[in-house]
């Protein structure tokens, strides 16, 4: 049973309604969006009932839902949501790309990422700080170090940062650095995680788990919401099969039916997917016509240099082309290509 | 190793070359495309080398070849082939929508499918009159009824007849009606098949096994074209996955992946990858947008009366926007949207 | 619906319901098996119901089946079968072994290898003399002559032939000279195949999909079965999955499921499956130990030499532990090691 | 590049080679088995090379490994080895069985399961106190208070205790109840929860995850063993399939492929692979026979009413077959079902 408030309830309008939840031996889960605050009960459904939750100051409805994902389900909330990041939205009217390093290697070399980013349309600027990577003799990232130059090259361009975060300790750390969180396919289901970043600030990236159905991704997206953040955007990355011509099996048809069944936007990455850049651009095309949300694409200056996954990275020669594809595709699809924020000089540190 | 023959080279000049093989000991295999005729050798390599067949008459080329699959390959032979169906084209510069029921059922219902694809900015109609169905207590097709009733209608429509062969005793009967042989999804590894309609004098359609890898469906198509037919069309149709909430999961990787590797034209099936009539629209976009050749989609006149796959048939309400998909996709891609033959009144038999 | 026939009806008391069912619209499938003689009916339940066919001669029961297979399933028939190849018995209270090479390739190789198998403790001979390869360049099987080959070794060994058939059309001759007919993964869902096997007078080794559900496995049973043939032995010979450190991964809990829904033999292939030789001994310890009726493995006097699968053969340092291993587990499980039959001098013919 | 430290070793031998693998630059992990101290080295191996390490006091070995996992390969410790918890062993003479509720529910419900497990011839007991649950909705466990109850029933059925471990944060709250930490199939690649039990002084259960290859799961036991804690037993609990008629696939295979590339012990979860009561007891017979080092079993007082998972839970009219087994199968294995520790009842806190 959820109960949505109304846009003009109050804090304690909110109160009012956990506690008399809390009153008759239930919890109460209060999520806040940018657009709307959602109370989740959980418990007796009958004792709920008697306590005429429609009738309280700030309430707009009280629904009971079918489906075993609730705060992000379209069942009762039928439009689809707009996430803002740093000021740059995602979402239904939008194309949003985000782009730049798997790694954050040194400022100069995610400066010139983050340029090309711009230059490939992008208007979020992704780099990992901290690396799950499968083996433990593999880079493992910069850490905080990194998550400073990530903070020092969005003040040279103006780019919000987008980041991994793989430890729930880190929560608070890295959110203090970035715009989004972004929680990565081998940790969608770890639900320490999914809690922490639950109760952070800012908005949250979920990489569907490699192995995970859709049901699952959603599960994963409702234990960020019921802890109180429903600042989400689900990213189809390409799931585990027989096939080993492509690093991953790109689950096209996951945009849509995600889209179906959550009001959350949804983003493709097509550089996981495929695993090799000369697949990059065809998978590009095709996640914005199956009606993707926005892209999360690897760039690199160097992808031969690159510490992790250089043979997927775009390249120069590449972003012509992508920018290209965004903006035409974008406009056959009723979408804007989301333009990036203004470089401010004025936040330049004069050490980069 | 391949020996390409001349555009200008004879039948005795192949002959010649299939001797000559013989004699020290190998096996020639012909096969005869549209645009080529390749000699395909399996044997003592260094035997072949002292024969110097690429000095006989008749002879462009003569290769070696690394890939597993020869005549098929992309390796020596780079350009991406056009395949004619009836006199309607499939390969790199048009987008070619085959459409039309599942199964054929009756003649009404075949002819007012027909109309609905051509609508639908279908240039081929698709029916099966033999279906593969996993339970023998399935409607299993209406058989060589089923042929008269396609051959019928592409009289009434001119529309070219695409339809699947199940058994090697039926390919020349079906070939009698069909413009193209279907091997699904079950067959194709049924190696009796395969060299059934190799022999064929049809083009042939070669759709994905459900749980093929890319290298063994184009391992397939090198079944038939090492029996003398190169007039093949692959066919994506979404793999067997962990997934459930779509009946298979689409590949759409594997577009590009194949014409990478095979100069033969590729084509998707969103009907049968999606397995729902919501998502046949956005994955038809995200095949063309994806670079496919084609696309395969099933209508009904009547889903909910359907004897097969009713879930995932287009309606007359769909039709004017695949037809709009299909025309301003295919511009963006530098395609053009392959037009429906003309309808011969005077192909029209009396009995319809 | 499902007439079960006594074991006293005659030809004409089966004839006389099958002419029933046939007179109110429906059509009747009649299969034999060694122990009973069942008819499935297909068409209009209520019509069937007023015939009233329990009071007919030679009917012991009619009954209605709610899963979709209905001959092979132990809803209505809880005991599980016994299956006669050759007089060699496949059932509950045996372990039977079938062994011998993966490819049929010289007289010598072939008796040498059914001495191998006779001295691991196979009751049954295998050997592939038409070959269903992913390549046209593999061998593909030495064909008639092969099947000579087998009788000749069957005639010096005493050990019944198993043997493949890829093409319907090859049925009846297979059936000549073979004592059970092999349908592989491959052709599991080659319904026409099934078909023609369900219309053979041997017992039919049916192996799993290597992507198939055991429902769809079972369905595949079912075709046979419907066509007359109930002597069908299941085989799990490994499934495909993301693991590739396997050939395939044996889908070891496929046996007690299988045995619970269907009153079949189930048999595993543990050479197959792991595709290592070092695998074939753990491997057919835990297909005994689960509760398989049998197992078939890869023998061959020189693996190195092998034209087919060499890497998973045993070779004769492994009989002994083979032999000593079916033995001692069959007796934990309640089981008897089947011997196997004598070999007749008598029918050695002169040419070997 | 690993060091192998000889049995005599001091800690100032093991520091002295830190110091001067970190003198030109590299990186040593320590890692502090039972049976042995290994230092793995990061970075340039000429270097490394130049230091003669082999000369120095203390060292037994230096060796250069090929495979991705170094500190628990097989390929330069080809014994297998014997992982001690709260003194039951765990290796390759013993088979080990572990039993116990999926959830800790009451003290009751612990009691009554741990003589159950015990009865079904268990020498350690399971049961979680954090559960990790797809849906937020889910019970999710005790916390803290499970850990005493487990803690309380170890004191007084002896059984030393197995308990899961979701957040680093916990690791040392749960280590100080436990005698092992079990890392579950969603989190095994869950890196700093693998880094945090690596640093603990208690042994780990480390399952495979649900769609990891046998190569990612060694990996994952490389990365706590490279953290300093070589007491790992793998356990393979089944994957994810295509196949729905069980809960996951098991993996049979895995058993004997991990015991060949490592020499930590490998188990074996018949309860969550097959996840049906009746499933259980073949798979635990096939587990056995494929040499499995021992097994986790699901065990409840009334399935009925459990909190988690009750279907696939074994009741009171299983444990004598179990523990039947379980010693038959051992006997032919060539191992001893470990008997379970002494009930101690100066252990038994006055409390229960």
């Amino acid at each position: 049973m959820v109960v949505i408030m109304a846009p003009e309830a109050t804090e304690s309008d909110v109160e009012v309604i956990v506690e008399m939840v809390q009153g008759v031996g239930g919890k109460a889960f209060v999520s806040r969006g940018v657009s709307r605050t959602i109370v989740g009960l959980v418990g007796d459904v009958e004792e709920f009932g008697a306590l005429n939750l429609r009738s309280r100051p700030g309430v707009l409805d009280v629904v009971r839902i079918s489906v075993p994902y609730k705060l992000i389900s379209r069942e009762h909330h039928s439009a689809r949501s707009v996430i803002e990041v740093g000021g740059v939205p995602i979402g239904p009217d939008h194309l949003t790309v985000i782009a730049g390093p798997c790694a954050v290697e040194t400022p100069e070399q995610t400066l010139t990422a983050a340029r090309m980013a711009r230059a490939a349309g992008a208007s979020l600027l992704r780099g990992g700080a901290f690396k799950p990577r499968t083996s433990p003799y593999a880079y493992q990232g910069l850490g905080e170090a990194g998550l400073k130059i990530l903070a020092d090259v969005r003040a040279e361009t103006g780019l919000p940062v987008v980041t991994e975060v793989i430890d729930p300790a880190h929560v608070d750390m890295v959110a203090s650095y970035a715009d989004m969180l972004q929680v990565g396919t081998r940790n969608m289901q770890n639900f320490a995680l999914l809690q922490a970043v639950g109760a952070a600030t800012k908005p949250v990236l979920l990489k569907r788990g490699m192995s995970s159905t859709i049901q699952e991704w959603l599960m994963a997206a409702e234990y960020i919401a019921q802890r109180g953040n429903l600042d989400i955007v689900l990213c189809e990355r390409g799931i585990r099969t027989f096939e080993t011509a492509t690093r991953n099996t790109l689950d096209i048809s996951a945009v849509p039916v995600a889209q179906r069944l959550s009001h959350l936007p949804v983003i493709v990455d097509p550089s996981h997917s495929g695993g090799r850049r000369e697949l990059v651009l065809p998978l590009t095309r095709a996640a914005i016509a199956a009606g993707a949300d926005g892209l999360i694409i690897d760039i690199h200056p160097e992808p031969k240099m690159a510490l992790c996954d250089g043979d997927q990275a775009l390249v120069d020669s590449d972003l012509a082309e992508i920018a290209r594809i965004g903006a035409e595709l974008s406009a056959l699809m009723g979408r804007v290509l989301t333009p990036a924020p203004d470089a401010s000089p004025a936040r330049v540190p004069s050490a980069l």
